[in-house]
């Protein structure tokens, strides 16, 4: 069987999840990860069957025995890394946001296109398959034109501010996820952004100048209006809700919970609290995303989700920043700096 | 319009019950409720509009006025009052059980059909609206023939032990209204009956001879296998859920709650109890029965629920206390002392 | 037992709904119902009890024995009865909306305080018991700070257009509901308004100046942030869901539906599609509001839903209108024309 | 890392599910898998890593660096293969039944006993979360003592009718896996059974002298009910519920469906279809169950399934079957031989 070799960029947490879901895909062998903090993974890294670790992430760029690498190093390097691995013509698998920047996006995607290597942005909620579903009926036209879309997509709990400095703020770290969504399950292109948010949970994140709390209207080049909600601390859990209503129906998708389990008792009627977090409640769809970059290399598929839908999340991002801080609607339209 | 002349006997919580949904009813006209206890229920009848109290209840029986009586007496009352309305020529509403002996009620149904009267049987939930729609579904052929016929049956807290003693039994008193709907659900009758029960909620039942848990197995003359389970105390309220498997699929009906909401918090996800007894979960089901049955007067239509119905629950009833006493299934055909 | 006599103005769909609720309610009596075309409900308040006819509503504010009238005329007659009922000291029970004009609304109101008369306005939603909880749950701090609201309101089919004409648009003639909605669970004021609308349904409605969808998000003077989402047709079902998103916790209210059946076959799972409109949905409420009005009158309590809540509705409802039509954002506090 | 050397007898469709695990189970190394037609799996057992394959299962069992043996042969051969194993002191995993005859059952479980060998049964149901949550709940006394439970176990497709012949017959093959469920989320052991069953879905599985309907009534030792129905064919899917109904409450499990996704259109509300069968509901809970068995190696604990509880389950299977054939309750002390 013909094997594709990777080489994983960045072995935070996400790095990591995708080595742990790579080393369970047939047809891939992961020869090398780098982190800067190298002896952090040592053993961990022989364990799940790694064969090397590098401090510097060019050792892999430069191994001509590698076909794709997985960048999952903090968004600042991404773009350079693109490049320079588009130029070496190693396919991409790349985290989301591909940077912070509109134009510096689109100079990775202009890379990538000259270089004709494959690049899939890490939406990994794609590929869960309540979403998939989703995506599919509406493709279908079994609720006819979408007219309404909403999103809803709160954490349970807010990260560490240290993270959240350097996050690129609410919108850019948590609801570029949401923003993704609404045009994988409408299938339109959003044209107009206006968003408001508060800082409601902890002051600390109102201190490092960013938000908590946050709805987003866009509207749609097909005339379907969208809004998503957000929130950095739920307590119940995860809570992961989409719903498209259009003109022949509406489809919705429910959270996923740990168990069925109801119990009725005098004090009422109880069910378990929503699956924790992204890890528990996508675990299966990182394991699909990593599938399905693994098989576009494979047979030469196109990636489910290309550089435009990471460049389109991010002026859609950028577009909600802009309006929460101006309390105006933003037009898509007057973002883009040049034709991709 | 024309108008439907009514006497109630019986003035205890049941002949309330209808007597404040007849007087909802249009085209009817309440001339007298009879109850030995007269004095109490004076005020009451004036406020809500009946005409006249009596102590006796002949004073119904010969009133030439009166077209039709409800039968809301205790059991023991039930047969005699039903042989001479039948001979004055009234139709007769009646609580459930007719009787409980099947040779009495056969005798009550033998005057009915020689004088002609209607005779409709308390069966309530045979209107609630979510059964109705099982046993049209069933009906119809949706689920094909029926395989398997779930019912659950509790009641929230038992009635008090003196109740009890004159109740006729767990089996008499609350199964027997499972054993109906077993029968109008499934559209087929039962042809042996095998019951376990216990007493295990209090044992002040089991003093008086009375069980409060019991499960019974029923096989059905198509070939179908039903289960009836009855406790009389469900702390979270009157558990009341129907379920039929068939050839071509299932269909269920799950509980009414007071309300739709759910609560998530860091605690839990919470909903409401389920309503609390009959009173609140077959509210809309009596006034359906009311109307069923005078519908069927002025409209000359057969009643839902005829004395038939009630003789059939009464001897599942019966063959049920047997099996539970003799520790062996029951065949029905072993029940019946002539034909009806 | 004290008696309120009432007189009806107007005899249209929810002066006759009104009507048939208060004949049920004890301690009621209903001298007159008045409507222009007089002749076409004779029959009808003769059959349900309504003593008199009268073509003028100037007979019931001039007959002294009417201690309270409905006010269910159209909306550009509101403000001119309601001036003249509470002169002439009548307690009034007044459709939604009071006007079309904050001014007049704002005038209405002060005769309605000059005169000390009771004023309730028929927000009708706030009377269903599952909204009820959400308002107590929210106000007794289960779910802690209110941070996000999410209204759903879709109607099952767009009215005639010619009702649209003269209906003062989707947002005061549909989503003013939603936005009293809002205030009630959240128990708070909403200062800006954004509000993003098409005509996506019928192009009629679009002729005839109107939109069928809409998304508009509310900001509140606690920090809470909300979203109401409107749309003439659901094909399933009158679509009514309402959740409050807290620092503790969150609530929702699902849909009702007209049995809670569950149809299980080989192609697929079927449940009911939601109640059909909101005479079905808020037949409860609709009671209860009545019965509202009725006890303030009596035990002369204050209404639960006042000239306020009417006025504040419709501020948003005007500030949502300008929202869409400049396409800006909207303050409350530039809408106000004076103190009331 | 200590490591647990496999052999697994048997690579049908359960010796392969295992087989398959047991590779991304760390501490585990699976050096012979045996099967008579060996042929067929070289190139499935080397992809996955397996060391050897063996055409006879002595291979395994003589082999000294073998530390425990997965038996999923035919039933048939299991008693035998068990006891050779536990006299070489191989650790035993074995599928569900031990045997068709209580007394081989019985013999083996002597022979693991006196071996001191770990002996897991294979009744994987006991390993789902949603089923451990009910144990869990249930022994904490959340819902009290408990007084009836009610197990719904229905397959998607009955089996070839091959494989009915040589299956043991509904009681022994599929309701031997409720049957231990009872006892699992009660903690209490079965002391009487009555069985119904019928043939109403396909003639040929009658013609083989089997059902494919039964319902069978439990009686506890503690004095609870239990209510297992089981059908062969449940056109909508694999259909595996629970609850457990007790003095303080009642616990329930429901069905788990490939997506939460809903459908509202104009012809109703449409849900996924159940799970297909017992590979996809399970998928998780055989995972947990390898993983039990590995742990209770490594790390010298009681395996949670032992060699009783198939013991037990067989007793109640075989005292269903002689109920159904007889017509009469069955006791099972009437049942036992001798003492284990």
């Amino acid at each position: 069987m013909k094997k594709v070799t990777i080489g994983i960029i960045g072995a935070g947490r996400i790095g990591r999840l995708h080595a742990e879901n790579l080393v369970q895909v047939s047809g891939v062998r992961i020869k090398t990860i780098s982190d800067i903090f190298v002896d952090n993974i040592r053993i961990w890294a022989r364990e799940i069957g790694i064969e090397n670790v590098a401090t510097d992430y060019e050792e892999i760029l430069s191994d001509p025995e590698i076909d794709a690498v997985f960048v999952c190093s903090p968004t600042a390097t991404h773009v350079p890394i693109i490049k320079k691995a588009a130029t070496v013509g190693k396919h991409i698998f790349c985290e989301k946001p591909v940077s912070f920047s509109v134009e510096e996006t689109e100079a990775a995607l202009q890379a990538v296109k000259k270089a004709g290597v494959k690049l899939q942005v890490g939406f990994n909620r794609r590929f869960d398959r309540n979403f998939v579903k989703v995506h599919e009926t509406v493709k279908n036209g079994v609720i006819g034109k979408p007219h309404i879309v909403k999103i809803t997509s709160r954490d349970p709990e807010p990260p560490p501010v240290d993270y959240i400095k350097s996050s690129g703020g609410l919108f850019f770290d948590m609801a570029i996820h949401d923003f993704d969504m609404a045009r994988y399950v409408t299938g339109s292109e959003v044209i107009e952004v206006y968003a408001r948010g508060a800082n409601l949970i902890d002051p600390a994140i109102g201190e490092v100048g960013d938000i908590d709390t946050a709805v987003t209207t866009l509207t749609f080049s097909n005339g379907a209006i969208g809004i998503v909600d957000n929130s950095r601390k739920a307590v119940y859990g995860y809570d992961q809700r989409v719903e498209v209503f259009g003109a022949k129906g509406n489809i919705t998708v429910e959270n996923d919970r740990p168990t069925s389990v109801e119990i009725s008792t005098e004090a009422g009627v109880f069910k378990d609290k929503l699956k924790h977090f992204f890890l528990e409640r996508y675990k299966d769809a990182y394991m699909v995303e990593t599938r399905a970059f693994i098989d576009s290399i494979l047979y030469d598929k196109p990636p489910v989700c290309i550089g435009n839908d990471g460049l389109q999340a991010e002026l859609i991002a950028k577009a909600a920043q802009q309006s929460f801080e101006s309390g105006c609607p933003i037009k898509i339209s007057h973002m883009l700096t040049h034709e991709v």
